[in-house]
């Protein structure tokens, strides 16, 4: 395990292998993960620490795709007893919403995220959707965080709301698709549904509508950011989580917490999101180069001026 | 008939009697249609003109509103030998399209319109969505325009493919939904449906999505454009035409017609359709006023800054 030195940014998620049907393919056994794609979509603007657990089966190659990014592996836990989480998931038609074929968690069912000391006075934290309550040990282990970012799904908001809620009372921002921030908010309506959520405690909501963009929420401002123009999508697996990173690796790369700077950071997130979903896995992503993602965030403020 | 000469911009469309069912209430025999929705939304950055057929049944108060917004109605032919237009359809859930229970064409079926002569010179003219054969008809009227721009459905897309391939070769711009532009173009991703629909002739596509927003396309560039923020739908009858009349009525209002000028325009035909889904039929689009539409179109400028 390396250490060097506390990493600007971390990530609180998964490792996974997936296996994945889109229209244009199939592919098994790929590289796949919150924590995977967050770190390496922030890492062309941040160094990345990632706490997360794999089996003894996670390939050299796979580590060295991470390592290749500079993303901090001290946090990264074998657990010498089990396999590493597998999703296998199609994607048909437009593509809106994966059709979860398999998920065994293996190392996940008892994984309980130990940050390495060197993690802890992490000043950027995005917490991928997991349990609320892992996410709240994680939090709990963290010294004074400037900014606090989490994901969730349907399943917690279903099975933990109440841990959920008592976490979104600390975190400064909570992102999450449109389906969940309805059913969270208990709003038919998405701008009502955003601005309920707020009273959930969080400074900021960003919600995530897949081709449609994304809105973000908060007090003082509405911001809408359409998503990058494709006209060919490979595969949607890692979208929101390379969105997630794009942001967050823009707000620690930066040094910003303002909310102005996070709707600069959604024009970030948006663009190395459309890189993810034109290839399979990492294939495009893990290939980008900083440059690459300045001249679509250009693109992308041309497409919405006005 | 009025004659005040020639409007500067023109609309061929409905005039109906329409029954709507949403969540928020029922409403019957009120005042529709997309000549309707069209010409009182553009009316407040022009004087538009409109051609289309009423029965004997179409009351004088109904006449009053479009008159209150100074709509030339020298384009109204009274057939005495027949009904208005009626439509009923009702809306659930998210609203995101309406169920067509009524469609009662009336004096629409042997409607062939007949442009006065004041109307012949017409520089701005939208063709609402009808049959492709009497859009082509009113094009043959008009003396050298300046932008024409048309709308279609699915019905016409797919019972009169030929002569809607033949007008889209004359006009300058289309206006769509985005289910509308994925099937008359044979593309599922809609960026490349947009494109596609490019080569069939007109200078500029804008396709409506609804609580989306919407998306231009052109050769020189691609704009996208969120809906305004509303937290409460009403009845969702009429945003499209009512957006159709806002880009037309500001293009006319200033004599514009480039691509960016058309982006603007649509800032208005978003901010004027907002106010049409907020209540029934013209009771807010008939009462608000110029300076309503520029603050909240700097209001939706503001949402998309980035």
């Amino acid at each position: 395990m390396s250490d060097n030195g506390t990493p600007p940014l971390c990530v609180v998620g998964t490792l996974a292998f997936d296996d994945v049907e889109t229209p244009s393919g199939k592919r098994d056994g790929i590289l796949g993960g919150s924590a995977t794609y967050f770190s390496v979509a922030a890492s062309h603007m941040a160094r990345v620490g990632v706490v997360g657990v794999v089996g003894e089966d996670f390939p050299a190659e796979f580590r060295a795709v991470l390592e290749s990014h500079d993303v901090d592996l001290a946090g990264l836990e074998v657990d010498p007893e089990g396999s590493t989480f597998h999703w296998a998931g199609k994607y048909e038609g437009d593509m809106d919403q994966a059709e979860t074929l398999v998920t065994d968690l293996n190392v996940l069912e008892t994984f309980a995220p130990q940050l390495p000391a060197s993690f802890r006075k992490c000043p950027y934290v995005f917490l991928a959707n997991t349990d609320p309550n892992i996410q709240m040990s994680v939090l709990d282990q963290l010294e004074d965080p400037r900014l606090v970012v989490m994901d969730t799904m349907n399943l917690w908001i279903d099975i933990a709301r109440e841990p959920l809620l008592k976490i979104l009372e600390r975190v400064d921002g909570l992102m999450i698709n449109d389906a969940e921030a309805k059913s969270l908010s208990g709003e038919d309506n998405l701008i009502a549904a955003g601005r309920a959520l707020l009273r959930f405690g969080p400074r900021f909501v960003i919600v995530k509508k897949g081709e449609h963009g994304s809105f973000l929420f908060s007090e003082k401002r509405l911001f809408a950011l359409p998503s990058y123009p494709l006209e060919t999508v490979v595969d949607p697996t890692g979208a929101g989580d390379s969105f997630a990173g794009g942001v967050m690796g823009f707000l620690a790369g930066t040094n910003a917490q303002r909310v102005d700077d996070v709707c600069r950071a959604m024009l970030y997130g948006t663009v190395v999101a459309s890189f993810t979903v034109s290839d399979f896995s990492l294939d495009v992503l893990g290939s980008i180069t900083r440059m690459d993602l300045d001249a679509r965030a250009d693109e992308l403020r041309r497409f919405v001026r006005v």
